[in-house]
């Protein structure tokens, strides 16, 4: 096998063997695949495509390439939960207490935000004392204890990822639908949990732009997690317009923290309970009307928002935050975006309020950067309301007031207003499962 | 201006403008931009293609990215010929003391074999003393004096060539019609030639393997040359059969002189003279068929055959292998390869006859190999005509007899014997010029 020869196969449209996507996997971890070669291959990628064979392979081998979780020593159904990044998306700080609260147990690994997306382990890390980095027997331990840990991926998991992203990302070869699929579900099954939910964002504001493109994505991972011998499925859910009000990491705890006393806003709310009565469905805890109504119940009966509270206690984390949010701080600095003109909010542009955000402190423009864990924004107005001129849009919110001309243009664009109501928009496009696509 | 954006931009069928392809070349040049990155852009181009603009602007930054040659010091008219590579392609040896020997001046720049294609400059090295590496002035000085000179590649030449094929030559993307263009198109805009004729190969035996390739090629060097301010043609000829008989260098230096003695084979000697007459014709030495008539008198004089002598005298080498070939040599060993049965030649390969040349010694598998000047094969038989089972139909020559199994078997392998005589095959398909593609 010459890599020089996979490449010329791809270029033509041919399908890779198992064993030549191994080769060709395993090369390049140990670099006798230059990655030259490999990034020509990713581009032949792009335009070819892999078959759904080809794709569960790569996967396969990309989880195969570093060590896998073995989550044996915690009994129970182990499920995990996954998004594909979006702005103001805190629902697994919902959705993963409430399922650990029914009985799931939620052994997660989480990564930390990039660009204009946010990332779990930056929210969580916001809360006074809290720990993502544990040993693995600690981390069974609060599982075992608390029905959830959230910790960052710990020892050597899927190197191949990290290198071939890395590539992916200065080659322009990123937006390719199976090395998509390939880079999340490697992660996924290398993290050991029996259950995987994905809640594949569509819309301005995601990766995935338009809802062809995210059931495509959704349908590969799923028959990716089928092939694998786990439970799967997948949300498709919108992210034309940010999740909830708040963007930033302790001010989506808190609103998290809204959510699971029951306040919190309809949209986050309805999202996180479809996530986690997903986990308790692929958990085997009944039908999925059953389940939903568990998901319900633990967030009205508040075993949710305990059960968040008993994590954040085991992880090290001043539980206190979760009871009385306010005590996470506020930053020093706010300001207020208003609107230039009455009317109809008929677009929002959620990956602007994302970057606007990041601009503020909440997140990274490079991995490097660190996170202003107070920063941020909380949306005032969303899609679909009517405003008069000079209302509050947003509310910007930062510990560096250099940043806010910057994020204050960003955030006055991110909303269109105009004459008419625009449509009501949908919150929950599909379920996608082995058996099929079910839209909402 | 980032190369990421430039790759997004062709990977989405977008043309790279001149400052564009600008900085590319020379940050690819310079190292700033690395290989990964032209390499998934040099795929990209495999997919999307280039416009003939982007592709006159790429060969230009190609030509500029090292010296090029100041033919001025010359009087007169300067032509070049090229050849996309075959096998047994003798006919620079031929052509170029032609039409030197009418009047045009040939300050040409050649270069070594590889793989199954043969190089200029390895079969005038096959004669005793010849110098291939002069000094810029020897080389004028001589052009001026004989009217022709064959050389090396002097200097710092098409850096960016040589870099980007050394990439595409490991990553696939070889096949590719305008990077083929460029690349040869450069060296010859570098090269600094007025007149410009393409001998675009065809067939089994050749790069381009089917008649429509050919002529794309063949257009798109024709339409970078003229863009280029330069005269350029193109001659389309076949290469499904070996050109002449002998493949090897002093066996091809024999055969050239052969053929400018006016008894050489005939389809070497017409394509020798057809791509002679082009040079005089684009030198502006009147009608193509004056020119024709031009060059078949230089051969039937023996003005070629004594340009063709001086050339070798005043380069270092010995002008009586000219006169008597026999004084080249001939290798110690020699087998003869027969016909397993009686038949009409129905299929030559001409990539097999190199391959199996290159075996004996001929020929490079690897640039760092050296070449056995009296190694090679003489075709004793030819496509379309019948031979009886136990006819010789080649002998093969080498220093080396320990190759004679694979080479024997894979020249027994490149004749194909049938029941029926085949049809005649065309020598030379189009001409393709500026004014457009004038069919044969």
């Amino acid at each position: 096998m010459r890599m020089y020869d996979l490449i010329e196969k791809k270029k033509r449209g041919g399908a890779l063997s198992r064993e030549e996507i191994h080769q060709m996997i395993s090369g390049f971890v140990s670099g006798e695949i230059p990655d030259y070669q490999m990034a020509a291959m990713l581009m032949a990628i792009c335009f070819q495509g892999m078959n759904p064979e080809e794709t569960a392979y790569l996967t396969e081998e990309m989880a195969d390439s570093g060590d896998r979780a073995d989550l044996s020593a915690i009994p129970g159904v182990k499920a995990d939960k996954h998004s594909t990044g979006g702005v103001g998306d805190k629902t697994t700080l919902i959705a993963g207490p409430i399922a650990a609260s029914c009985g799931v147990r939620v052994a997660k690994m989480s990564g930390r935000g990039l660009g204009h997306t946010g990332g779990t382990l930056d929210k969580l890390e916001s809360i006074p004392g809290f720990q993502t980095s544990v040993s693995r027997e600690r981390f069974f331990e609060i599982v075992r204890q608390t029905g959830i840990a959230v910790i960052g991926q710990t020892g050597n998991m899927v190197p191949a990822d990290k290198k071939l992203y890395a590539l992916r990302d200065v080659t322009a070869t990123v937006d390719s639908i199976p090395l998509i699929a390939s880079s999340i579900m490697s992660k996924k099954l290398a993290a050991g949990s029996d259950c995987i939910v994905l809640d594949v964002k569509t819309g301005s504001g995601a990766f995935m732009k338009t809802l062809e493109d995210s059931l495509a994505l959704a349908r590969e991972m799923v028959d990716i997690g089928t092939r694998a011998g786990r439970r799967c499925c997948a949300l498709i859910t919108d992210m034309d317009v940010p999740l909830g009000h708040a963007i930033g990491n302790a001010l989506e705890v808190k609103e998290a923290v809204e959510v699971l006393q029951g306040r919190g806003p309809e949209d986050l709310t309805q999202v996180s309970l479809q996530l986690a009565a997903c986990m308790l469905f692929l958990a085997g805890k009944g039908s999925r009307e059953a389940c939903l109504a568990q998901a319900e119940k633990a967030l009205e009966d508040g075993s949710g928002l305990r059960t968040l509270a008993a994590m954040t206690e085991a992880q090290g984390g001043d539980a206190g935050c979760i009871r009385e949010p306010e005590r996470l701080g506020q930053a020093p600095y706010c300001r207020e975006v208003r609107a230039l003109k009455s009317g109809w909010i008929v677009h929002m542009d959620a990956e602007a309020c994302g970057i606007a955000s990041m601009i503020l402190g909440a997140g990274r423009a490079r991995k490097e950067d660190t996170v202003d864990p107070l920063a941020g924004m909380i949306l005032k107005r969303k899609y679909g309301e009517y405003v008069q001129a000079g209302d509050v849009l947003a509310k910007l919110h930062s510990s560096d007031p250099s940043r806010f001309p910057e994020a204050e243009a960003k955030t006055a664009a991110a909303f269109v207003i105009g004459t008419e109501q625009p449509p009501q928009r949908k919150l929950i496009y599909a379920l996608v499962s082995d058996a099929g696509i079910d839209r909402f």
